[in-house]
């Protein structure tokens, strides 16, 4: 009844791009796609409306006494081009080595797509399962879930009655070894400008009599990190908790060195901060990072001109405990301490995101409150993984930020377990993205597992 | 018989901009047209053919005892783009308010129309002035003037057979008080790339491990100046000579003071280096400039991104006695040396130029050897400057750099009296270019002086 792999085939064809509005029907017809196989499942659909893309919101619900999972989605895509990168069509999957290849694939429709299919098997063989589901699918996770605020306005207390919630939107290392993930970094986002003379000048005819725009800026930006790489804003690793040993452990079994990650990224060497190895660094600590920098002559050649204006893009990704309130503010009031008086400065404040962490059970650092419901999901994920995929997955923290995380621990006090299941292959965000056929066979059968662990049948 | 405003209108009407192919025609219509004036002034001129466009070489030569003089201009001028800028057509001259509008009025149409002017009222009153003079009129002095290092191989024994050259290529403060330009800033140009990984990373799974190639050149640049604002490069100013008190004086007369120069500007402060006032700076001290930096996420809003490479365009601004060479090599010297083994670095060196200097006679630095003829001008030029304008011209070097100056006294041994006759009204370069009618009128009167003088009639 349920094929996954024509299941996805069909949710990839829906070019659901969620920063165009020219993807408008694309959108359109993933979410009634969605919609459709949620109903299949015999969930009842709520199509919530909101000020962009609607979210689904979906439930199976039976005795309130019933365990209550929330399992959580994005039915949004990022945009395909460059297309001509793409050897196949973005929106036309096709299967090539064991892989399906497609915008979207792996994230997030293939995890979906997974999710369904194991429910699918399970609610197959047992209808009557004493499991309350609820779904929330929602369309604009590629542009930073502007939506969700108000959407928890709305369904937070709702949502709060459930246990925890089932996540498959973060990385695995390969195909055989899953991670579960344990937190997320949190984001800080901001933007400096700086403006000298009212135009662009002659740098002969004005040279040596102005502070030049970008020389402030290179200036200011670059006295944001010390020599050893380390960030220089007082205050900016106050509240950094420590790396547990327990958390080295599990990344001693990660199958990666750091010369193969090396060579994957392809740098000459890493330059890891505060005396943790580059594959410490990435997970355990916080950054500050230039994601974009302008300002003058972009174009070929030289032109000699002292520019009016200069910018910087600048995001932090912050560790468990740090506030990116705080942050935000220390290193607001540290660029404009920095910044000479020869320029003017205007600093636009981006949108921050908490971080997330979830420990495990059996740690030192478990919380003694932590819902039994999910110190049990957790022990079902470690022995169902390991059981379809040969491996015991890893719990680790991962350096990327998914802040409706954050925000549903946080308006309805949910939990997240995280099992990752696309990988550095699957060219997520870029030209060829694809998801790994093997790791969905494995994945469901665990997911099949999972479920019923949780319903407890 | 020649009306030099008609003749300037005339001569604007040629979109000769050299940089674009599109503007073919014009270049073509500019130089025929330039061909006539200087037929009809009793020239025989020679179409020199280059790769791109033909240099206009044009002799009206008597007895070889005569002086002789060589004038330099050029036919071409800067893009008019953004045309939508411009309050009447760029290409179509119109009067307003004692100016005339139009792209090349002020750069360098209206200059060389000035000299012929001037010049067909003296062959006019005396048909056989005994004074020789040879005209190069070229058409790539907005691209950096590449066909003339060819054109010095073939010419520059012929050409150094003259006295002096006179140009009228800079600027003065504003119509009445004149500048004779006494020196040129030489130019250091190069580009730096830093490239980290092969393709831009995720600043959430990988940031943390890498160099961002950014950080590394925010940190490489701003090593390049010290807190003061000078340049922090071992050996850059090793053979800057000393300002002498004559030019300091001579800048004293300088109708500017710091604050409306600051005011035009629209800057909040001045950051000039190594002592000198905002006006010193500008003329008598070198400098590096950022003329662009780029790297990374450019468009709106924000986007998580460690780019894989960076570049920033630099420019040096070099005074008298500085080696553009030298000072290149210890840049590029310093720069790698700075650059972290953690990103790799590509220098492209671009074009460099001398700079150059002319002292007047009777300064403590004028040279022993200075030839007569030259000296003749000078005081003539001052004479008769302060006669027609009623305020004596100031003595002062530039900062801004026009190569083909110190090449023609490198290959063909002439220095070169300089008369400023475009302002800052003027809007050389920008929409709504202009040249002031007055000053016109007074300056063909100055150089109608000037050439008699020359000539000794």
């Amino acid at each position: 009844m349920f094929n996954p792999l024509e299941a996805l085939k069909d949710y990839i064809r829906f070019p659901s791009v969620s920063t165009d509005p020219a993807y408008a029907e694309g959108m359109k017809g993933a979410r009634s796609y969605a919609t459709g196989l949620l109903e299949q499942l015999g969930f009842t659909v709520e199509v919530v409306e909101t000020e962009l893309h609607p979210i689904l919101l979906a439930e199976r619900h039976g005795n309130p006494e019933w365990p209550h999972v929330v399992l959580y989605g994005h039915y949004d895509v990022q945009p395909a081009d460059p297309f001509h990168l793409w050897t196949s069509e973005a929106f036309e999957p096709v299967v090539r080595d064991g892989r399906l290849y497609g915008r979207g694939t792996a994230d997030n429709k293939g995890p979906t797509i997974v999710h369904m299919a194991a429910l699918a098997r399970v609610l197959k063989a047992q209808p009557d399962l004493p499991l309350n589901l609820t779904y929330v699918i929602e369309g604009e996770e590629e542009i930073g879930s502007p939506s969700m605020p108000k959407f928890f306005d709305r369904y937070a207390e709702r949502l709060s009655k459930a246990d925890f919630m089932l996540v498959s939107d973060t990385g695995s290392p390969n195909a055989e070894q899953i991670v579960i993930t344990t937190a997320l970094r949190g984001l800080v986002d901001f933007e400096i400008k700086l403006r000298g003379a009212k135009v662009d000048l002659h740098s002969g005819i004005h040279g040596g009599a102005v502070y030049n725009p970008l020389q402030a800026l290179v200036e200011i930006c670059a006295s944001l990190h010390n020599t050893d790489g380390s960030v220089n804003v007082p205050g900016f690793y106050d509240d950094v908790l420590p790396v547990l040993d327990w958390e080295r452990q599990e990344l001693e079994r990660y199958p990666e060195t750091e010369e193969s990650y090396r060579k994957m990224l392809d740098v000459p060497a890493f330059f890891p901060a505060n005396g943790l190895s580059p594959l410490e660094a990435v997970r355990f600590g916080p950054t500050l990072e230039f994601n974009g920098i302008g300002g003058g002559y972009q174009g070929e050649g030289s032109k000699t001109v002292i520019p009016s204006e200069a910018f910087a893009k600048i995001t932090c990704r912050l560790v468990a405990n740090q506030d990116p309130v705080k942050i935000q503010q220390q290193i607001m009031d540290t660029i404009r301490e920095r910044c000479p008086d020869a320029v003017q400065i205007s600093v636009r404040d981006g949108g921050i995101a908490e971080s997330y962490l979830v420990v495990p059970p059996d740690r030192p650092n478990t919380p003694a409150d932590q819902p039994e419901s999910l110190a049990r999901a957790f022990k079902s994920a470690e022995r169902s993984i390991e059981k379809s995929f040969g491996k015991a997955p890893i719990f680790l923290r991962e350096g990327g930020s998914i802040p409706v995380i954050a925000d549903f621990k946080k308006r309805a006090g949910l939990d997240a377990l995280m099992i990752g299941l696309f990988t550095p292959k699957d060219n997520l965000h870029a030209p060829n993205e694809s998801f790994d056929l093997g790791l969905m066979d494995n994945a469901i059968q665990a997911f099949e597992e999972i479920i019923k662990d949780i319903a407890g049948v």
